[in-house]
């Protein structure tokens, strides 16, 4: 039997998932910071419960299948899941109501340079009963950012726009019957030509005109302020412009209340996140110097979480970080500190095989003292023990020699100075923590 | 369409979720501190790749499908997939291989009280080339003994024995023929009546002296000590008991050197494992007040890792945690310290809608020293926030009122206490921070 693993499923090395640990327990800790609980629903579902919201692409992407007289799929975002957690439990849950999950999906697509069929996804979104404070709109804005700094990644910024603004510019041109089709065309924009927008455009039956100007709108460039400062000039009257607007000038302050850094943010008219899903606010976030990554981050704000499975109306904002495939450009572009493949912090080795006693007693005392540790208890030269130690990348080595027994003492050194010291248990300790 | 979960699939609302993410927490930690690395293997994998190893039951329960011409299964356990990883890896790994993964498995049983068809292994396995010392059959000892001091959950005891003494002593016997199946019968020596046990020896084809000397055998009770000093009594020369005694011994004396309390380590001559794969040491750990739970962290000594997939040896030891049962089983005892169902250490409440800037700003700088923070937007009476905080049970409420505003401080009220200061921001972020 050959052993494979199969093609689209992402398997990494001991030094790379520490890595990749690394990043969840950062990502999971500040959605925490927020006040995000986490949440962790089933991999699998009934086929009909995932099937109902979605349209023809996942369909064919999904992985279905019968057991027994039970048609079973394996979920293909953390979206679906968790309407159906809302609507199942809504009477037991405290709203507003903020969960986070990072858990794998599964989408069969034809296995592609950088596309995963099974992937990370953290999620986090805000659900209220009816209503949701625009408020929660710029807290996701400070969660990417938190999250984004302190993954020490590159250089990024996060783009906004609101849906309800180019919906009310495409009312005050009297085309608000195409807005669909607009703002799936406007999320395009940046991957085809602008002729090849115009042409799409004319292709709807709109006139050169008003494409011209809704070309021009998503164009709008400037500093926030300058963007807030032409939306104004605009001076278009209706509902859903004026709303948009103003929760877009609510979303920067309150983001800069946040303790945002303002270079962080950037509106960006262009951004429409095709899905009819969001109603409201839309984010995307780039590297700076690697655009070519595709948005990290995305997401935004919608009006109904649970409509497929009740009446009750569920409001919510929330993004998505695609961990599987930012790590995968991460690694490609070695922007990834990899480092050794142990979790440990002191390997522990000896002179003489005699010594292993101590050494295993002080194994135990280490991790009592809550330091990751490991005795290298084959049985080879000191010089074999060294190669290891070297190769496993251990920041700090405690040698047990005949002196050291003798005295009770350890010798410890540091791997990457250098430095050696000869100090008793406590001290060798309180050295370690420092 | 009606929201549903799949019957035998575990969903907890957020305040049992936060509860069991701890757990989970606490167990790669201490995975961590033994030098344990992560590792995270597909959940999908091919079915021949997963069904190499596996005999009829296992098959019947597997979820496995055809996604267009592949033959797909969901893991039902993650030794297979280690093995497979191995196999694949080893030229790239560095040995001792020390791994642990935390990650849910799949098997479509008959659904019943306490059996879950997506459940959570905790695996820790230490695989070697050709041979791995004895001693890390002891720090398996420790960690299991670690995690369960780190878990706070009710007194246990890890029960352990050699393969070896009871296949040595059938050798004594000359009934070393039998020794697969009389090893399968002792493992249910726990759930059936002496007779019935005597019985199914005899349908074996083994004399009533020999079964009623195997039974007394399994059944000697004393410490630690009283029972190596019976072992040594009997004076078996054959190799396999003599290995036996040997290695038990080395792992007593070594558990001990690292710190584990004597008390929580029991020799049961009865503890087989039913499972052929397992070859010398093996574990089983109980709740001395809760028997019916049956073992909650089981495991062995093999003698070869990988043999479906490749000529290499690789002898390994290792343990699981069933998590998910776990869980649930404590759940049900009402075992489990359940408290609200957010994160937050803080929330923070104003008087005044107006205050809400005030309020927004303090969240992010208690979030940028890393304190949970969130702040109630919802606008409703001060009765009502109050309300809210005591229902998410809240350990922090910071009040913003006028005083305040015009003071520039904030009133800090331990919500489990009662107690209330007034404080600058320093002084609150420090207070909270203690």
């Amino acid at each position: 039997m050959t052993a494979r693993t199969l093609q689209g499923f992402m398997e990494l090395l001991p030094e790379e998932q520490i890595v990749m640990e690394k990043m969840k327990a950062v990502i999971a800790h500040t959605y925490e910071l927020f006040g995000f609980a986490p949440l962790d629903t089933p991999v699998l579902e009934l086929a009909e419960v995932l099937l109902s919201k979605s349209g023809g692409d996942t369909e064919k992407q999904i992985y279905e299948f019968k057991k027994g007289d039970t048609n079973l799929a394996m979920r293909f975002d953390l979206t679906v899941p968790l309407a159906k957690y809302v609507a199942l439990y809504n009477n037991n849950l405290t709203f507003p109501f903020k969960r986070y999950q990072i858990g794998k999906v599964y989408r069969g697509e034809r296995p592609q340079k950088g596309r995963f069929r099974e992937f990370y996804q953290c999620d986090i979104d805000i659900i209220d009963r009816d209503e949701l404070n625009i408020v929660y709109d710029a807290e996701v804005l400070a969660v990417i950012y938190t999250v984004f700094n302190k993954l020490e990644l590159p250089a990024f910024k996060i783009y906004l726009n609101n849906r309800k603004l180019l919906s009310g510019f495409l009312e005050s041109l009297d085309i608000a019957d195409k807005t669909v089709d607009v703002l799936r065309l406007v999320d395009k924009i940046k991957k085809i030509p602008e002729e090849a927008f115009l042409a799409e455009l004319a292709d709807l039956g709109l006139p050169e005109d008003k494409n011209k100007k809704l070309l021009e709108f998503i164009k709008i460039k400037g500093s926030n302020d300058e963007i807030i400062a032409k939306l104004e000039d605009f001076k278009i009257q209706n509902g859903n412009y004026q709303n948009g607007l103003s929760e877009i000038k609510i979303v920067i302050a309150q983001a800069i209340n946040l303790g945002i850094n303002p270079q962080n943010i950037q509106i960006d008219l262009s951004i429409t996140r095709g899905l009819d899903y969001y109603t409201g606010t839309v984010y995307e976030t780039f590297f700076d110097e690697y655009p070519q990554f595709g948005s990290v981050c995305s997401g935004g704000r919608y009006d109904n979480l649970s409509s497929v499975f009740m009446d009750k109306k569920f409001p919510g904002v929330g993004i998505s970080i695609g961990l599987t495939r930012l790590f995968d450009q991460l690694r490609a572009n070695n922007l990834l500190k990899i480092a050794g493949p142990t979790p440990i912090k002191v390997l522990i080795i000896t002179q003489n095989p005699d010594f292993a006693d101590k050494a295993i007693t002080l194994s135990g005392k280490l991790r009592q003292s809550d330091i990751a540790a490991d005795v290298m208890l084959r049985d080879c030269k000191f010089k074999k023990k060294m190669e290891y130690a070297n190769k496993i990348k251990v920041p700090y080595l405690v040698i047990i020699g005949e002196d050291e027994v003798a005295n009770s003492t350890y010798t410890l050194k540091n791997m990457l100075s250098g430095e050696q010291k000869t100090l008793n248990l406590n001290d060798l300790i309180q050295e370690i923590k420092k």
